[in-house]
């Protein structure tokens, strides 16, 4: 073990060169512009991962490629899960560079590698092919059957992913799935997600009169989308920042007591959380820990909102529309489909007349997960964890959705076991998206050690 | 005058290719992209009116050009306004054909000259210098003194008009102002303005976090700027429409009984006027008329809003800020000024911890104006419009705003009258904007007949 250990600290150079190569690639999936990028993105790993002697292959899909790679031999298989596409990076101009010319930068926090995915999920899915090159350089084969499997569509609700698992399920199908593409709980504190929030999302349009009016003429007799969107959006939430769709909080379940107390000791900073960001103080559903209105509480979000005249100076015009952008976290037993029936109910409840909705019909949704942590994988890798990172390991809630977790259960019949090595400062979706070096190489080590464990 | 409006008939298909030419250069003026077009769209004016005697000049500002030309003598000086520049296109999808390169289309309403400025003021103006080259082709002359002023900067708040006027008063006093600008208040039904609502613009930025945030990491806890200003949008107005903003009604009188009678006989066709554009019925200020929300009753809109992500798919993000445009229409004695700060605090008021809000101090009000309908001009101008077009000319209300009017007045203590041969369905600020074929050739022969009696 120690020999893989010195060998990823003397490698970490090229490591990071290797990471850099991935991150110049822009493989937003959510933007058919950057179809060709995707692709290219799924090859560039290929012919890495055959490199170290992995079998890999760019699976085509309707939509972006997958990467299936498998490598070393036994009984015991395992599989990893990672994804290479990103998110889009509007807007630009916030960013300090290129979005895709990373680079390393000195923070008060220490080096980072910024750049579009150096977070979400490259520099994470990185973590653990370095960890394999690893150990195949020094033992000359992995420790068990490994089979890797990246996407290019998780940050575009993944469409290809079922019909793609369903179709080579005896391919994939292995003992349990490794997913790095989580946080830790806090800096420096290795972190095991034992559950995920589900995700609705959602998108409609508000139409009003035929066609864009001068408010001089029509303004006042008028009915304006924009006023009327707005409305229907502050009906969303109550005074107490409740949800108050009706029915929304079916199937969403109070954290027990005793989970919540290993959540307060896990080491999650609540003033450094919200003040990194701008916050003084929580902003959620009243009477829940920040902790939990991140974690354990379902929430209803606006993510996009548009109509009118965006350019410079002024448009006097009642617009013909308005557009809103919707996403729920999922918690519990909340059912995606039965949510987005009382959702749009929501809003088609409250349109007056002469207004109209319509809806974006290719929104997926994904229930929350819970992970089976009974298991001995579970203790292996905090054991693993606890060693690297001389810091007890936690099994905490995580905010995000990964609904990966949930499907290899649902379609493969597999548990699946989340550690990743972000920080919550790391601004994974926002301009500046970065991931330590310390992340990276203390990753890679992670999941050598892990291996060598669970193997 | 006969003669004079049997030389407007033949020369009708010329002076369309005339308009042609003018509204195929895209004089945007609110889009420092545009600047050199609207300096070309004065150059061809300037070029147009000295080939029929006036002398004519593009006089440089700040902004876009002014143009200023003198025709005719004697004591007797008229001078006339219009403006040049157009709105912008966007949503530039819902055209029926490129903006900038005009034709003439068939409707069920007759045929109509399609284009951005068509309507808005191009059409319009060229009904007026039409008018006086007819004159001098048929009498070698003008009827008196007359000195057009030709704005480039009208879409985009005059911010050149007061200085322009201050520095060449002596130059552009005379006995009144002509504008050509505004509707019929119904098709074939001559309008002439008696009074203008007045504007204020504002925009502001709702800022939050210090960074867009991720949804799952940060939706709960924190504060969603689209949320807030939804909330802060719809508490502008009551649930009957009347705008919430404290003070907002100060300076607002009621309609005079006598003047809600002429405007009620006006000809106004209340549900063409709602039908024509998708609605139903009139959604403004409960207890008055589709008139008097139009005309004398002050308004609070929305004309942008946007934050977040807009593009293809979905970004699961809290954006750091929201924007909002915002334009009121005034009535009576509403000082924009007092009316700004009122509407600020009612924001600000309304902000919660954590977000801030900043505006842009670049957006100017002016006040509503009253037109001085004693004046001997205005009866001999109904006199001359009711023998053009068969039917009693009427002095209307107008829901739009031209502080021109107001600024002839108090720059240059000069009355004006409005007159425009526009109709509602014109789409101006809109897509597919047009102007009748007939208000072109009617509008020509109008203000032939109103010079020979004014003159």
């Amino acid at each position: 073990m120690s020999e893989v250990l010195a060998r990823i600290d003397k490698d970490l150079p090229e490591a990071i060169d290797r990471l850099m190569g991935l991150l110049r690639i822009p493989s937003i999936s959510t933007d058919p512009a950057w179809k060709a990028d995707c692709a290219k993105a799924a090859d560039w790993l290929v012919a890495d991962l055959n490199s170290i002697g992995f079998k890999a292959e760019s699976r085509p899909t309707p939509g972006h490629p997958m990467v299936v790679a498998h490598g070393g031999e036994g009984e015991r298989h395992i599989l990893f899960y990672g994804h290479y596409d990103v998110q889009p990076v509007d807007p630009l101009h916030l960013w300090n560079r290129d979005p895709f010319d990373p680079a390393i930068e000195s923070t008060a926090r220490g080096d980072v590698i910024r750049g579009r995915g150096a977070s979400d999920d490259k520099g994470q899915l990185m973590t653990f092919i370095e960890a394999c090159r690893a150990w195949i350089q020094v033992n000359g084969k992995l420790p068990c059957r490994i089979t890797l499997f990246l996407e290019g569509e998780e940050e575009s609700g993944s469409p290809s992913l079922i019909p793609f698992m369903k179709e080579n399920a005896a391919e994939l199908t292995s003992d349990i799935a490794l997913i790095c593409d989580t946080s830790m709980v806090s800096p420096g504190v290795p972190s095991i997600a034992g559950q995920l929030r589900g995700m609705l999302k959602d998108e409609f349009t508000l139409h009003g009169p035929k066609i864009d009016l001068h408010s001089g003429h029509y303004g006042g007799p008028g009915l304006n989308p924009l006023r009327e969107i707005s409305k229907i959006i502050a009906s969303f939430h109550d005074d107490t920042g409740r949800v108050a769709v009706e029915g929304f909080y079916d199937g969403v379940h109070e954290v027990p007591a005793e989970l919540k107390r290993q959540w307060e000791a896990s080491g999650f900073d609540e003033a450094d959380y919200l003040n990194s960001v701008g916050y003084t103080k929580s902003h959620g559903e009243a009477g829940y820990s920040c902790l939990e209105q991140q974690w354990a509480r379902p929430t209803l979000e606006i993510n996009g909102l548009w109509g009118g005249y965006q350019g410079a100076g002024s448009k006097t015009v009642l617009p013909a529309e308005a557009h809103c952008k919707i996403t729920c976290r999922l918690v519990g037993d909340m059912d995606p489909d039965d949510l987005r029936v009382k959702l749009r109910k929501h809003v088609e409840d409250r349109l007056p007349i002469d207004a109209r909705v319509t809806w974006d019909s290719n929104l997926e949704g994904s229930p929350a997960a819970v992970m089976n942590t009974s298991r001995a994988e579970f203790e292996q890798a905090r054991i693993a964890l606890s060693e690297e990172w001389n810091r007890e390991a936690v099994i905490v809630g995580m905010g995000g959705s990964i609904p990966i977790a949930g499907f290899f259960k649902t379609v493969l019949g597999m548990d699946a076991m989340l550690i990743g090595f972000a920080n919550d400062d790391d601004a994974i979706h926002s301009p500046n998206e970065k991931y330590d070096v310390q992340s990276f190489h203390k990753g890679i080590r992670s999941w050598a050690r892990i291996l060598d464990r669970i193997a």
